[in-house]
């Protein structure tokens, strides 16, 4: 029973972010949600009291999670942080290719669309954020870059690498992450 | 006559210009847009006979035209390319805090609602984002950087402020926005 309740609540959290991740939070209708994660809606409000909102945070911070694993095993397969970077680029650009330039940042569109709306929906935006430019500031900082530097450069990275997401998804191709990574790996070096 | 009728397709244009930056594509109903324009849905689809889609387009060029305003007075305001590009996002920084954070790029909403549905609005970013990258590239070009570089220098730029934006925005703060300039600034400065 426990296990089952787990996958209903699980499908659901992953159907939540992969829609919102393609088509933003308005445009992911709740009825959609359901269907899509083979549920009911009395599922989702037994799982989910608050509703639609309550499952986009738990979206958000699944997305924020699966991003996350995405940014790590990058920065994990080279020793060298400003090589480390630009490797997370090329694996983002690869796999935006693979996905048809589908599966971009999980949190940007809705982040977009409920600001100065959905409070804890902004929050748990923020907190990916946050949490994704403390990943590339630990690299950096174990490269020696120091303490301030190396926060600012983090914030950057993880800038640069979604504005180069969006992009390569309007234009379809990997040049603008690839050409991204280029840079931050030139920027990183210059500060060790 | 001509005047008024000008002066409608122009309220029209500005309105879902707008709305389509603070709420994207999909949650800028075509009646908020006629309302808030102080039009009729008859004047729309006189001056727009495709609609909300074709009005949509002529929003994204008119946030296209706004938006390369604010880059070339940036870039102007020093002679200096590296430091021009550091001013654009101090710029930027600044009209988003005065706005409440509520004015940030005018196309990436509707730019990542539209993917891979809508050709004509993606076309319509799409030629956005190529056009900002052309003003910057021509700075960096009449800084004496080469061609190739420039070229993929500007994109780099453009992608920078654009995530930097959001994150500005998202977290009700300029310094996102500023640390990017001071990282843009160092970087183009790197190639000359």
């Amino acid at each position: 029973m426990a296990e089952t309740a787990l996958g209903t609540r699980e499908r659901l959290v992953r159907t939540a972010s992969r829609l919102m991740q393609h088509q933003g939070y308005e445009n992911a209708p709740i009825k959609q949600i359901v269907r899509d994660a083979e549920a009911t809606l009395g599922s989702l409000y037994h799982f989910f009291p608050g509703g639609k909102q309550e499952l986009a945070v738990a979206a958000i911070r699944f997305g924020d999670q699966e991003f996350a694993e995405l940014l790590r095993s990058g920065l994990d397969s080279r020793e060298d942080a400003a090589e480390a970077v630009g490797a997370v680029a090329a694996q983002l650009a690869a796999a935006l290719h693979t996905s048809q330039w589908a599966d971009g940042c999980p949190v940007t569109a809705t982040a977009l669309e409920t600001l100065d709306r959905l409070p804890d929906i902004q929050a748990a935006c923020a907190d990916a954020f946050h949490n994704w430019q403390n990943l590339v500031a630990e690299k950096l900082l174990a490269a020696g870059i120091a303490e301030p530097d190396a926060r600012d450069l983090a914030v950057t990275v993880i800038n640069t690498l979604e504005g180069a997401e969006m992009t390569s998804q309007v234009t379809r191709s990997q040049s603008p992450l690839l050409t991204a990574g280029r840079h931050l790996t030139r920027l990183v070096r210059s500060y060790y």
